[in-house]
């Protein structure tokens, strides 16, 4: 046994012991994942819970086809939002009634935008991560543009200080307690005690958190959050993504695309406009059922998992990737710090042709995905990915940049999805 | 054979003669409507389409659970938005490029309210009906407080004359297409036209026109059209929603939800937002897919209809269904006009009772709709409704009415949807 296979049959084993440690998590078997496929995409698009096809099946060709209009009673389509909100508010630690199902990320992160530059006239000033998901910066930009905020982008590194030297100037922090490229986890308590101490509000994009992570809103005293639901939380293309609004925040709260499911009394359909005492508020128009009843059924992979349980086993998962990399020789540069307390639940690495070696994966059934510029990035998902898919990544990893297997034809660039 | 026999022997043959006078339009066997139901609320909720659940359980199972992430780039979820928005397009009069399928009506509504504003400052006023759907009414508002514009609730047979007097400072009118209560339809291309003469913009609201109604966006001369995907066009419960924005004024377009699915370059995840250079800069975030492409495999029910033969025949329903409401001595207040060229898709029909005696046609398997404060809403989709059900309609109206049914136990008031 020469040395390269002693250290497969060591990580091996050591794969098999952590998958045993964290067994408590293991849903793999409420996924369906394609036989010879290594899935590492999970926080772009989350794998298709088994639950999923016969539940959307009912809704269309019963709840649907057979009960018509009248399943907007009998299976409460209306209430589905905040049903399904305070699923999801169980998730990232946010009690009932703040959170809500609707629209898309980018949609609510504008409500909450022009919302906040309302709450307070005196407060102008807005801080953002320069290394946001884009559309966190153009929305922004957007919603600034036209409610008179001025937007500065800082590194979250730097957020506290700056929020202490802008004082009372400052209205809103915007940051994602995940970086979507690096795998950066940052301490969004901390700068949001920062901004709570300036009298500001904080605003977290839980999009590359939800579901993989033991947020707390309510602990750690967030004012807003959004996140989408089709990544970790595995409800399908395009799932409605959703906003949490702290309940004292609430009736301050002045949703901008005020349509009238945000209404007291939607089916009063009167002439004004009276906002629900509630999160309800923060609904708009009427939310698209088959992608928010996926999204419902998606969410009972997570029954009975405690997050903190889900957090110890992605920790691991994606602990163990790194010592394999570092076990198989695997010396790529790591954009994700190798620290517990600063990592989320992806690795990313740095190689020149980022793209093409995410290619060359996804021919040996290994499927991550590319980030602009150099960026291989890999997910894994706690419910479904075992540390046993870890080590196969990183075989499979070792193989395309041994042989060079990127530098094949018809791997060349094209345009992702993220 | 007394008289009631010979008129319904009479109205019976009317029926069969006029089914087949219209059967180019027949899509019945394209849709699922339950035995013993006449469905007259697809005004509200499309029936299913029989396309429907294999393509939905396509999305999932193979596209989503086997393709994963794949499937943006394979199944090009990517376009989607675009692809569907062009087929609607066709239905509505609107050429390639200029409708993409996105949000919600409430969102789009606020899009053009927002964008229009900025257009040219020297305009300020917005014109719209108080009669539309409220959350036209209520979305306008907030956009107005947001932007500076200021709104007049003008009813519709008033607008040319307001428009004339306001004159350049006129930004933007807003109207629906068909009254959503009362069934009405009103002659945009006369409003459009006045507005034009003043130089300010046209908004159609088309929720309660598309794919009854032969709309021609490109040749009546709209700026701007939003419409649902879920009612006459039976994409399911809460399909996304539609915006159509005329090539001309597409580069002067800024969505103020400026969302990274409206860039240029939505995968070089710059920091600066640069609106893509066609339609899809009224994208914003991730649309549903499931509900997305539930919609467009509900749109090929229309595949070789000309929308010319659809308004035939619509009309042809809501006229036999007046002609039997004379014919069985139902007197009920008509709030829809008789005549072809006034009347959508509807029939509105006023009694002091109205709730209950749609809970009690219900009872009797005839499934229309109450609309505040005394309609009973009857919505006649040319696709799969017959003019043999437009006459059971009217005779299970006329027991009711004669036997008062409506005065039964049970069917007391409570909240219905849309």
């Amino acid at each position: 046994m020469d040395s390269t296979e002693r250290i497969t049959d060591r990580l091996t084993a050591r794969a098999l012991l952590l998958d045993t440690q964290h067994a408590a998590v293991d849903r793999r078997a409420a996924f369906v994942i394609p036989d010879g496929t290594v899935y590492l995409d999970g926080n772009s698009l989350g794998a298709l819970p088994r639950a999923v096809p016969d539940a959307v099946a009912d809704v269309t060709t019963r709840q649907w086809g057979q009960r018509l209009i009248r399943s907007w009673n009998e299976s409460d389509w209306w209430s589905a939002p905040e049903r399904v909100g305070n699923r999801i508010g169980e998730l990232v630690g946010a009690g009932a009634g703040q959170l809500v199902v609707t629209d898309s990320t980018s949609t609510n992160l504008f409500k909450v935008f022009v919302a906040v530059s309302r709450m307070d006239p005196g407060r102008t000033r807005v801080l953002i991560d320069p290394d946001s998901f884009p559309t966190d910066l153009y929305v922004l930009d957007s919603a600034a543009r036209l409610t008179g905020l001025t937007v500065e982008q800082v590194h979250p590194d730097r957020a506290a200080d700056r929020i202490a030297e802008i004082g009372d100037e400052l209205a809103l922090v915007v940051y994602s307690s995940v970086d979507y490229r690096t795998g950066e986890l940052w301490d969004l308590a901390a700068i949001t005690q920062a901004a709570h101490r300036v009298g500001a509000f904080a605003l977290w994009d839980l999009c590359h958190s939800a579901g993989a992570i033991d947020v707390r809103l309510d602990d750690d005293g967030a004012d807003f959050a959004v996140g989408c639901g089709y990544k970790y939380l595995n409800g399908g293309p395009g799932a409605p993504a959703w906003i949490y609004v702290r309940t004292e925040h609430q009736e301050r709260f002045h949703n901008p695309i005020a349509g009238w499911h945000g209404h007291a009394r939607p089916f009063g359909m009167e002439r004004d406009y009276d906002p629900a005492p509630s999160i309800s508020r923060a609904r708009s128009g009427t939310g698209p059922m088959l992608s928010l009843l996926s999204l419902e059924a998606a969410l009972t992979a997570y029954d009975g998992l405690s997050m903190a349980d889900v957090r110890a086993r992605s920790l691991s998962l994606t602990g163990f990737f790194i010592e394999c990399l570092g076990g198989l020789g695997i010396d790529l540069p790591l954009a994700t710090p190798a620290q517990d307390g600063r990592r989320g639940s992806q690795i990313s690495l740095r190689h020149p042709e980022a793209y093409a070696v995410v290619q060359a994966l996804m021919v040996r059934g290994v499927i991550g995905d590319f980030r602009e510029p150099d960026l291989i990035r890999l997910g894994f998902a706690p419910l479904y990915v075992s540390h046993a898919e870890a080590l196969a990544a990183a075989e499979h990893l070792s193989h395309v940049l041994r042989d060079k297997e990127f530098e094949s034809e018809g791997l060349a660039r094209r345009a992702t999805v993220t």
